[in-house]
């Protein structure tokens, strides 16, 4: 059991109507805001009206960067940062889901340097400092709107990286789970997935932590599995879309890390999948996920399984263990692809095995991931294959 | 489910040697600290030398408040804001239990007003600011580390208030669970007391709030109830420590709370016993929450109940509802007053029914307790005579 520092200071509004507090939060930090979307949803929903007049009602002025994509491309974060400087911005307002987040957080970084905003990828450049970011959320998925990580894709050289860095955490985010009604199925199914990867990748380590945290993580996990469903049968189910909100900030927001110190596993494996087929995240993780825990399994790690199977899936714990194990694999592989309705091989969503051996060599950088098992390059080859 | 707003900055330095941080930590905030404590127990255990090295080397000057009471008076806050105001103080440090912290707390406030520190109590003076506080917790139980709430005690109006304001909240808190290996077995069941009464006022309530709160709620009561008996038995065993010291944190902080929005009931129940008796605060409630429940016990809320009942002490769920609830009561007292040894009445900790009808008066405030069922003084009246 490691010491860890714990330090969230993110203001939440969670609830109908948080973003009416928009106006005021936004004026604690500045007179001029770049507002930062994606395709254009938020017009079709209305929420952009609403911003801008919240913005407009506070007596700030307002630009914008729009069309940032899924999967983020340091094109756009280059592009964002430019505008920052041409209009001196004060402070970035991110609306939508974990892509534009992401984007607006590496944005409100390189728009404090001269250097080229890939460089904190390749070059690991020192994040001294960043604009404020506020968000308003869309999708429940990547929990970015309160931790202080993002991922950028650069397709020139097939990378995507995802690095934390303290002066990206956002100031408030306004968690208003009526926004995420008109989420489709697919995306709804998808952003579950990356939040059960978020917990599972921290739930499953080579070292005991605090107890307390394993039986939140075990909440967090059944409350996914419980209104993720719910929400795909009624989209505008207001309990169940935000139990999955809360659930998707909570799940990676460093709580439930306490003195963990381990590597992930299935999200530097995903990032070399979309980096290269340009996936979405969620579903590569869904794929990976129940192979990747089948693989690890031995009779050394088989306890912690026990306690997934028992406490999540209320599997009897009177059968034996690797059976209990097996099991509890099996019901995540059912609810991702059955209930979840999930594309379940490689092959449906078209990754095939051409990349593979370079996939495995990036993904543990050549060397070893030392995760909830060590796994080297070819161990992550196996893995792909037992996906295909 | 009502809207809230989630705002936790408080920093936390956890685990062994977690007082390693102090020196640089407290220079953020100033040059000249105020050090409050207790009854000189940390000079016993060797942590007072630890701080003032600490303090030392970081070259800041320090002033002392000792002698802060359990159930801390006003007269400590009187001195403790002269004292800042004497010598200039930037920052306040607390090093001991809840009753030191919140003293510490409420001493910041007064030290930024001329009127009298009881003002804030019998007036409700507005909190506009706080000298900055930092805490090192010796004791796992009242919450005080990291939430902006403390109470007072005044033995001359015969009082005990309880107050939140935003300035209050601890910058920084220090959490070594180490430093809890010298608590009493008595005051550590004390302690596990007053964390279950503080998730159970808000577990028990009138209305539904988030799953997944309700899951972490009962992840919390179930690691008090796992690890209280474990730190009684080998009172240096750092897991059980450790968990019950970041679950004292978490039950109180305003995260489980969501959106909820009743009024508590044993806290201002207990807090008319222990102003007239002077008890410790959790024996109080210990006695008091078993009864407090199956006084409210109907057909109405007996699901709350029985989730409780089966998550919690893992009754069987095929019963009928009924006897699920007061099977579930049964296990809170057996585990209250048989596994951590508490006295089970009033009677055996000297309180008579002399003044039953002026406390549950003053309770409610002469009027209805908003909990989880609504409370009158009369109803207030009955529930204390449940636990002579």
């Amino acid at each position: 059991m490691n010491s860890f520092t714990y330090h969230v200071p993110t203001k939440i509004h969670f609830g109908k109507n948080a973003t009416d507090h928009l106006g005021d939060e936004l004026k604690n930090y500045g007179k001029r805001v770049l507002l930062c979307y994606g395709g254009g949803s938020i017009k079709k929903s209305g929420l952009y009206d609403k911003v801008i007049a919240q913005i407009e009602k506070a007596g700030l002025e307002v630009f914008e960067l729009s069309g940032i994509e899924p999967n983020p491309r340091v094109d756009s974060v280059r592009e964002g940062a430019k505008l920052c400087k041409e209009h001196n911005i004060d402070v970035l307002l991110a609306v939508g889901g974990g892509s534009t987040l992401d984007c607006t957080k590496w944005i409100a970084a390189a728009a404090k340097v001269d250097h080229d905003a890939w460089d904190f990828f390749s070059e690991w450049a020192e994040v001294k400092d960043a604009l404020p970011v506020l968000t308003i959320l869309t999708l429940s998925a990547t929990g970015s709107e309160m931790n202080c990580g993002g991922v950028i894709s650069n397709l020139e050289t097939k990378d995507k990286i995802g690095r934390l860095a303290k002066p990206l955490l956002p100031k408030v985010s306004f968690l208003d789970p009526t926004l995420t009604y008109s989420v489709s199925a697919y995306q709804t199914a998808c952003g579950s997935a990356d939040i059960l990867s978020h917990i599972l990748e921290v739930y499953f380590a080579p070292q005991e932590d605090l107890y307390m945290l394993d039986s939140f993580m075990e909440g967090l996990l059944k409350t996914v599995i419980k209104y993720t469903p719910i929400a795909l049968n009624k989209p505008d189910d207001y309990e169940a879309r935000a139990n999955l909100m809360w659930a998707s900030s909570w799940a990676i927001n460093t709580f439930v890390t306490g003195g963990k110190q381990h590597e992930w596993s299935c999200h530097p494996m995903e990032h070399e999948l979309s980096a290269i087929y340009d996936i979405t995240h969620g579903l590569g993780l869904a794929i990976l996920t129940p192979r990747f825990l089948r693989y690890c399994l031995n009779e050394k790690n088989v306890d912690k399984y026990v306690q997934f199977g028992v406490n999540v899936f209320d599997i009897d714990k009177s059968l034996p263990k690797m059976e209990i194990a097996n099991k509890a694999i099996d019901e995540l592989s059912d609810f991702l692809f059955n209930t979840l309705g999930l594309d379940d091989t490689f092959t449906k969503v078209g990754i095939t095995t051409e990349h593979f051996k370079l996939m495995a060599e990036k993904a543990c950088e050549g060397d070893t991931l030392h995760g909830f098992v060590d796994l080297t390059a070819e161990d992550i080859e196996k893995i792909f294959e037992m996906c295909i």
